[in-house]
């Protein structure tokens, strides 16, 4: 019978980031991750199915957060709007404690092709969920599509500027503005 | 001494494929794809590191096409003619007895999330690489990477409808017709 532990997921994912800075990806083991945490490696195999993915654990509950609040967008808002309000919403899921756990986590994927790799999947992952919640409103493709890639690549650029040193912005808000500068360059190229 | 076996390369990739759609990705092993070829491990670690990689032998060659063209595409042309032209170069390197190819290899990508996520990050790969030749020609962010993106969704696009079965379609008039209707889009979203 497995026990309850509090907040091992969370215990894992920051144990692992701690791993990977301090001594490498390659070199870590979800022994020693499961160690750091102070849980066993079965609860680690509970909860991810290896190494990489507790980087990218919160995959799901992102593209569940996107589809939602496009879905529930006012009937009226057209495609970015309905796609900003889906930013917001995963925006808001992101507490303001998180910004130095970012900040690592980036610096950690980028340098790690084999991680840069599942962050493309994430991205294309996150990008299908909003498209298809348009889709669902009655946007038609490719507009569907390239609204949900706009929205995107909005939130890793603002989650990039939310993550920087000197940043005081709110995510939600650098969300939006990245939106907007996405927005005005496809009309600059259409 | 390694002995000169012509075609090694390519006789590998078309046994593999054969092998994935005949048996599944996963239980095919490099040595089936060696001795399905007329070859040896040793061969086939000389051209890749591993059984996934074989699918996408290509990612340089294409982005070097793509990077080439853009580069050298007239001083007036803008972002998306640059990327059409990019688009034209590599279209031309498919020659159309390759449309039965391209078919199974989409259909076994589909099937095999671990094929998918390398598929994505081709496309992020392709995309970034047509980024960097549009940052070259002073294109600013965020337009080389949107107008990249853009070329990558319409090389995908084209080379799904190329190899419908019912396409009689040449590729690179396909590509441009998926980035004009990707133009379109974006000018309608902004």
């Amino acid at each position: 019978m497995a026990r309850w532990e509090p907040n091992a997921r969370e215990r894992l994912v920051v144990a692992a980031l701690d791993l990977f800075a301090e001594q490498g990806y390659d070199a870590t083991t979800v022994r020693q991750i499961a160690d750091r945490a102070g849980l066993t490696r079965t609860t680690f195999f509970r909860h991810f199915p290896d190494k990489r993915e507790v980087l990218f654990a919160g995959q799901d509950t992102h593209a569940r957060l996107l589809s939602e609040a496009i879905g529930t967008a006012p009937g009226a808002a057209g495609p970015l709007e309905a796609v900003g309000a889906g930013l917001d919403a995963l925006a808001a899921s992101f507490p303001a404690g998180r910004r130095d756990f970012g900040a690592r986590l980036l610096a950690v994927v980028a340098h790690h092709p084999e991680l840069r790799e599942r962050a493309a999947f994430k991205h294309a992952g996150l990008a299908g969920a909003m498209a298809e919640a348009l889709r669902t409103r009655g946007v038609p493709e490719p507009s569907a599509s390239l609204a949900a890639e706009l929205g995107a690549r909005a939130f890793d650029t603002a989650y990039a500027r939310w993550t920087a040193p000197d940043n005081a912005e709110p995510l939600g808000l650098l969300a939006g503005e990245a939106l907007t500068e996405l927005r005005d360059a496809a009309a600059a190229l259409a």
